[in-house]
């Protein structure tokens, strides 16, 4: 239960930052004819004076909260389960008054599923889809299915009628167009409409995922193993084995800084005594991060060489990282200059179960030190502790909401159990 | 602009029956958060005395257009281009007081874009995917964004934003389930939310379709001529070359129920006179509607037996044809009895672009009289009149309507360039 109210904190620690960007702002111009005043009945849409139906909230929640790029990861199945599972157990929760109890419930029910097709279906379907998008239509569906309190039979018909909603093409993610989030929202909807349809007596093909023409065929090589989707099933739960992202910025970049700021923690010096900095780490993050010609927010959070001279000038790499300010900012460039990058082949042939880097640092005056980064900080083998995990929460939260909102809001999701989602989402609507 | 007016009209003739289903019924009881009272603004949902949004009239009238299987064809796509693409525009015509030509534009628009999209994709695509639900998002993209007057690089965008939201697998109807019709009115739901966020700066990737992560490499086998869809775009309008249903049933059935047809007409005799029927035709009708086991609804609308019997005994397969009551007719299971089927090669050679079958009757007493039927009544190359589509829209509509709404919706329909789309919807909610 505690690493459920975990993921829902990380959740709103994504999305409240995220329900206040130009581009949230703008799904929500586009939507607005589904958009009720405050007082109306419905689901809270954040970062906004408006409520909307249990879809709507989905779909603008679901991608606010994919938006800024700090939303959680079940790594074995390349896939975001946060962002769509608890937007649709919100918005479904909120306008069926549900307990807190009931929240938790559905959001483990919502991670099991999803994760466990997800993992199923890589790295095949990898290849051209964007599994948050599609593989989430299934959790969002057991999240609000849970919710509605849906009969066995009824439950596999959300599942299956979600699965043939499934979309999300990773083309649409290969530039900087704006579909990305939007695939968590659609995903999040698709989930609550087909859970709404089974509630009514909607039937769904059994076969939507094994089937000739199902998911894995159409979706993945087809030659999956759905056998083993199963194994284990209510021993273990794969919502305690998720990523929460303790930087802002592409995954394969997050040992290289998380050994740098082990150093800075260790270590009394300042950016200025460095002469140089060596970072070795496995070859997929090399080839996809180890790019130094740095001009747009999209090239910063995919260079390895920026966001460690970001954790070294500045200690953390969050939101305001990528700023114009700091794309231009004279003292990261400078120690950029510093930083080498090589593939280390003991922590290549460790990857992509471990994804390592080692830091070695030489000050000016020839002292070296160095940090070997087994795990990404936040990684299920070295989570964030529930401090960290706060001071993350209230540095991306209370800029937007104040501090004693943020403070409200942690206190009801870390009391869950005791309160009911209504009374949860009168805080962040107060806010706004 | 003719074309165009019949295409409406016969997907007035599909959705006004399909919209007081028991399906589309429960959509609406799933959908109920997002529906208002009959006169708040917004668009007509059919078939209910509420209204909705852009968004939400596009997914209930769209899957309502396509859940009695009358909707018109575009052969070379494998595709229901009117389900998708006359949904959306009515939904944001009618939200936009948009004016009849307006309309007009924006269908010719959406049925052209898509049915293109749709032709260089197949016969791949539709291995796994039901084009109705994939391609169909960028018809009703194109249709919504014509409405709203977006600038050219808008208009692309919305078609790239759609194009992520593509989804609809096969596996989702090759059983009883209840997904299909949901795919047409998710895909106009799709493409209306595409516009809608694309007149708001949202942008899409340019290379969605073409990419290497794309809707042809991820949907179809990824070899496709782009190019082609393009050739003499401007100087022939697909709109002008789809195919009307005559009949309620699969399209493989309907060239033989054609050639009964005009037997009756041509020869004086009734069910009893018939000693004998041959039926043939090309091959993948004999596999697809050879089924001479009739239990369900489903296996009757893919038998030719059933559905050439029904033609000799009723004069027509629509809608009542599949009723309980006819499912266990003495008659037509009589008649079923004295049919019989086979390939004939000459047909089964100019497969796929005709569509024939030859139907030969024996007479009790010895006479024999024969019908070659060389295309479907309502191809493109044999369209059914303007008498026939009227009569067509009037023994589905008027059964909902009554008589005098009905003639009314047609009027308006067919005056559409003189008039406005809330006009239009008016007639259409006054009904119920």
């Amino acid at each position: 239960m505690h690493e459920t109210k975990r993921v829902i904190l990380d959740w709103f620690a994504a999305t409240v930052p995220g329900s206040e960007t130009p581009l949230i702002q703008a799904l929500k111009d586009a939507v607005c004819e589904d958009l009720h005043d405050r007082k109306a009945q419905g689901a809270t849409i954040l970062g906004d004076g408006r409520r909307g139906s249990s879809r709507t909230a989905a779909l603008v929640n679901g991608s606010a909260s994919h938006v800024v790029e700090f939303d959680d990861i079940f790594r074995d199945a390349i896939y975001h389960p946060g962002s769509p599972v608890v937007a649709a157990a919100l918005a479904v929760g909120e306008t069926r008054n549900a307990t807190g109890l009931d929240l938790i419930r559905a959001v483990i029910n919502g991670y099991e599923v999803s994760t466990r097709i997800g993992a199923a279906v890589q790295p095949a379907h990898y290849k051209h889809w964007h599994t948050t998008g599609t593989v989430g239509c299934f959790g969002a569906a057991a999240a609000a299915a849970t919710l509605l309190e849906l009969s066995p039979e009824a439950f596999a018909h959300a599942l299956s009628t979600s699965g043939t909603f499934a979309a999300g093409l990773r083309e649409a993610f290969q530039s900087d167009a704006m579909s990305k989030p939007l695939h968590a929202g659609r995903a999040a909807e698709a989930g609550v409409t087909a859970a709404l349809l089974a509630a009514r007596g909607f039937t769904g093909a059994s076969t939507i995922l094994e089937g000739k023409s199902g998911f894995g065929a159409a979706m993945a090589d087809g030659d999956i193993d759905w056998d083993r989707a199963l194994e284990g099933i209510g021993e273990t739960f794969n919502i305690e084995s998720v990523t929460l992202k303790n930087h802002g910025c592409c995954g394969h970049t997050f040992a290289a800084i998380d050994g740098a700021l082990a150093l800075i923690k260790e270590h009394d010096f300042t950016w200025k005594d460095i002469e140089h900095v060596e970072v070795e780490t496995y070859r997929t993050a090399v080839q996809v991060v180890g790019r130094s010609d740095v001009a747009t927010p999209f090239d910063a959070r995919f260079s390895v060489f920026f966001t460690v001279a970001t954790a070294l000038v500045y200690g953390s790499v969050r939101l305001n990282a990528f700023s114009a300010e700091r794309l231009s900012d004279p003292a990261i460039r400078s120690v950029m200059n510093r930083i080498s990058l090589a593939v280390n082949d003991e922590l290549d042939r460790s990857y992509p179960q471990k994804r390592g880097a080692l830091v070695r640092i030489t000050y000016r005056g020839g002292q070296i030190v160095e940090h070997l980064q087994k795990y990404r900080h936040g990684d299920p083998e070295e989570p964030l502790t529930d401090t960290e995990l706060s001071d993350k929460f209230y540095e991306l939260v209370s800029p937007v909401t104040g501090r004693p909102d943020a403070e409200a809001l942690w206190s009801k999701v870390m009391e869950l159990e005791q309160g009911n989602v209504s009374d949860l989402m009168a805080v962040v609507r107060r806010a706004h």
